[in-house]
């Protein structure tokens, strides 16, 4: 399931609208077959993975981070009829799939054509792989992950402005796999006027992989970009389940103080900054009780000399 | 070695005006004598160690983080002296004291009374033990370590001023044990007439460790209190080798200014303040280039929900 979870990863920020699914297909202790959900969402990761394992699915488990979809759609076939057909004998499944269209009844379905149904291992992994899905799902919104490049003391640029270098060559190309893993990328009016950012990944063989540019601004936004006028409306952007959000320290305040941020992704450089332009503005605090227990470090790791730190929200604390 | 190191820890905060010496004396593969330097300096770690090992010293090796004394001193022996009577057969010494009245007197006059001399294991360990004492020698002040309890974003209170609390119970007890590791702590007048500190060490057995209490303030100090008027005076501070800089953010950017902070020890709590008071003000750095390459990760660990960071200055970088 780990490695499905991995493949579910390749197509994080390119499904939508379809969830970024992950499907390993095993028989007799070999791989016979891997998938994930392709550009604009499909095929489905389970088709690929069939259409790999081709007759060797038959009497086989297929591992899938996401319960196969039982609804019909114009665009292509029902996932759990595919496995059944294939012979598929064992169906390991990390999630139920939130979509209330099939919720179990691509479990049920497969059970009663005689195939052995296992749903839950590795479920809160599966959720945190496609967070923007689930979220969609359940709270009609993309899931949000805000990023700063940061010093010691908390500060991302000079009282200039000046913020080249903050961290170095390995933080930032990690900062460029994080836009590709996601479907859009916003900043604020002001960040758009200062710093007039392309916000492409500059990354070898991942440059198609750039994603959408959101504005928010109460002003117009220029071609090419799409506006919003408060954290909010991000629900009624389309095809955007995973958002990050690149400052600056207003946009990121208004996110936060909107509790509309689910993730915390801190590129932290060895250096002393003093005064200068702080991260992150007014979020509205005014007891520091209010501040504990909302956020958990699920990742810390180095990038040359800079270190990466992650935080998700703790919710219903 | 390790182990000397560690007990030389027990006598920093304490041992001044004498380096804080660890000694550990071994025969036939077992601990027969262990020695710090005592408060106020005497006895130093070796006569300690021996007055364990009694007769059992004949023909031992001793393990010290510092070259024994040579010179003559009013209170007390010279160790040199002491070890080549207890017939000690071999020593190993981590760092050659840089007091000129020793410096590799001690062990050539060991030398000269047939023990085994090997000096240099863990120098680089040992000094930072006794990181006073060997700037004392070297540029003539103390050990500077700057103390900050940060948010996330580098924040060390609410806008009004509220702290409490930024860091949990674990990191609290941490930085009290910091405290008794110090000779004196320093604070700006600002802080002293807004949170009027009391800087003692709370914590059980330890009250009696309680360091100094050292103002940097172009005003009056009040009573029990020793003033300096700039950064540079510490050199003036008597019986202070380790120097605990607490606050605030104009007294940390004037030591970081000066160029005189050795040691950075911040408490991370895993809060998001947003705008809020800065743990470290202007410390006149112009060109983001200068920043990078002064700070060197040395510790990382995690303290309750906190997570203490230690960095030291890269020296000649």
């Amino acid at each position: 399931m780990a490695a499905s979870i991995a493949l579910s990863g390749r197509g994080r920020g390119l499904s939508t609208p379809n969830p970024n699914v992950g499907c390993l297909i095993v028989r007799d202790g070999h791989v016979v077959g891997r998938g994930w959900t392709q550009k604009g969402g499909r095929p489905h990761a389970e088709a690929q993975a069939l259409d790999q394992a081709m007759d060797r699915a038959a009497g086989a488990t297929a591992y899938v981070t996401l319960e196969p979809c039982f609804h019909l759609s114009p665009r292509g076939p029902r996932c759990a009829d595919l496995m059944a057909r294939a012979g598929i004998a064992r169906m390991v499944i990390a999630l139920r799939d939130p979509d209330p269209r099939t919720d179990g009844q691509g479990a049920a379905w497969l059970r009663d054509r005689g195939v052995t149904v296992d749903m839950g291992l590795m479920a809160d992994e599966a959720a945190r792989a496609m967070a923007g899905f689930v979220l969609r799902q359940t709270l009609g919104r993309p899931h949000v992950t805000l990023k700063l490049g940061l010093s010691l003391d908390g500060r991302i640029a000079l009282a200039d402005g000046s913020s080249r270098w903050i961290t170095g060559p390995d933080a930032r190309a990690h900062a460029h796999m994080e836009r590709a893993r996601h479907d859009a990328i916003l900043v604020g009016g002001g960040t758009l006027r200062a710093d007039a950012p392309s916000l492409d990944v500059r990354l070898a063989g991942l440059a198609d992989r750039s994603p959408r540019r959101v504005l928010l601004s109460r002003g117009d936004a220029p071609a090419g970009w799409t506006r919003i006028g408060a954290p909010e409306e991000i629900a009624t952007l389309e095809r955007v389940d995973h958002l990050l959000v690149e400052g600056g320290a207003e946009t990121a305040a208004a996110f936060l103080r909107a509790g509309l941020v689910d993730r915390l992704l801190l590129y932290r450089a060895p250096i002393v900054i003093g005064s200068g332009l702080a991260g992150i503005g007014d979020i509205g605090l005014f007891d520091l009780a209010d501040a504990h227990g909302r956020w958990r470090m699920t990742d810390m790791r180095q990038l040359g000399v800079d270190r990466l730190e992650v935080y998700e929200a703790v919710r219903n604390a």
